[in-house]
């Protein structure tokens, strides 16, 4: 199985430095979730030549417009390009109400459904799931209301290792096996779930995505083990009071939130437009948690075990 | 005197084939005018290294998103680079509406006065006077409520040839004769204010901005003798009554507009995505009208008598 990561904007505030909004695609088997959409990001899209039509689910954490902006030309642009299929929007609640007050005025009516799902940023709760992956709310502390989002890919069932399968083994024995239930045979020895004729199933990964927030340890339950972090880091620690000041965090908070939450890498984006070079960033987050990286726009963050 | 028009982005709807949403940046002997501002404005003029913080008046024509959906990051961006000075917004009354929502889930107070002027998108009227433009309302005939802009340089004062002028002359016939009065001499003799003691005013120029509307001729006697006029040519004949429906006009409509208004030059934008090259609608356009040129994302076109 496997998580794709296409990071289509990285920057803090305001775009500089060619770095943009805010935006990640995720790709799950194929399938496409868009989470945050600040402004251009359509742009982004087809510099990366992603089809939007493709997304059938965007994320929105919170209504900074660095966060936002691009949306709605997204969904014009959806819009214009005949998209049928309905579209499911998770975000604050106030995000429902700005696309209806500019839908009001352009006098537009879209050719689809889009479908909005109000999110309480203040607890951990699922939002979403479909057969591919689960989708829950990240409670963030930031100025105003925020919500990272964890994707986990649902858990497989045993694969059979047909080789190994006697002839006159029942098909309820098999289903049993896949689900790992332990069962007798037909001559009632007891065979383990997990014996040679079973494979184990395939590695389901697991994304978090935290942006904005101040250094918060509450957090660490709910991002446990995840394969892969995106934790903003806006600035470094010399700039450790501004980042608390503006509910940012640094380099080194974000390292030691991926330290303390075991995961597997940590990826490190959300820029202040004052470091043109990163490098002072990556290196600050490296002296904590080694496997950390760089949110580098039109790169792809893989997850996989194929 | 001198007028300089440059493109930021002359597509319409969607972003395309390289072209952006809408936005002119009208430059009036070193004064700064935003006309419309589509979705990542803030990008094209960091593109074409052009200061926010220069532009102290915006004019969005109408509340379709590829005019104004990147007004909110540029008003964002020029809060977080610490603008102090005023800026004076003119659009359709909605505007304000938007604008005040986003700040409030964004719970953002700019740091600096942004002065809301609402349009009558129905009367051509002066909304804007300075030292320098006067700008009045254009009405056009599109959707939604749409005004075009018609921006005309102050008429300047004679120049005073003071190689003419006798010794004894008196200031006050100096001001007389700058302000175009004939005037009796110390000897009581008639001198006309355009004899060869004044050499003529520079020219003042005539910008009128026209898009988006679909073809009508109510608006000829407003943008009649314009230096150059810029209207929207969203289509070629061949799509007439699309254009027709969707209330855009095509490249002969708007350079049949530029004939019978006697303009200069025409500059035509608003391109359709439909058309990845251009030519079709710069020759449509100058079988009627043969001074027509394309607006080309950084181009620009100047009127000037320096």
């Amino acid at each position: 199985m496997s998580i794709r990561v296409k990071i289509l904007g990285s920057n803090s505030a305001a775009p500089a430095h060619r770095r943009h909004h805010t935006s990640q695609l995720v790709n799950v088997e194929g399938h496409y979730y868009l989470i945050d959409c600040g402004e251009a990001t359509q742009l982004q899209m087809a510099r990366f030549k992603i089809r939007p039509q493709k997304i059938n689910h965007i994320f929105i954490s919170h209504l900074h417009g660095d966060h936002y902006l691009g949306l709605i030309g997204l969904l014009s642009t959806m819009h214009l390009q005949g998209r049928q299929a309905s579209l499911n929007l998770f975000g604050p609640k106030g995000l429902s109400d700005i696309i209806t007050l500019q839908l009001k005025h352009s006098e537009t009516v879209f050719n689809y459904d889009l479908n909005f799902f109000a999110i309480d940023t203040t607890v951990n709760k699922v939002i979403h799931e479909d057969d591919f992956i689960t989708v829950s709310t990240i409670p963030l502390n930031h100025r105003i209301p925020c919500s990272g989002f964890l994707l986990e890919e649902k858990a497989k069932k045993r694969r059979i290792n047909k080789a190994k399968i006697p002839a006159d083994f029942s098909v309820r024995n098999i289903v049993r096996l896949k689900h790992g239930e332990d069962i007798l045979d037909e001559k009632g020895a007891l065979i383990h779930a997990n014996s040679d004729l079973t494979f184990p199933p395939k590695k389901a990964f697991k994304y978090a995505y935290c942006s904005d927030t101040k250094y918060d340890e509450s957090i660490l339950p709910i991002i446990n083990n995840a394969d892969l972090l995106y934790h903003e880091s806006t600035f470094t620690e010399e700039h450790s009071e501004r980042a608390s000041n503006t509910f940012h965090s640094t380099a080194k908070q974000a390292a030691t939130i991926a330290l303390k939450a075991n995961v597997g890498r940590l990826l490190l984006g959300h820029f202040s437009v004052r470091y043109k070079d990163l490098t002072p960033i990556l290196e600050e987050a490296q002296t904590v948690f080694d496997n950390s990286e760089l949110a580098i726009e039109g790169e792809e963050f893989i997850l996989t075990d194929q």
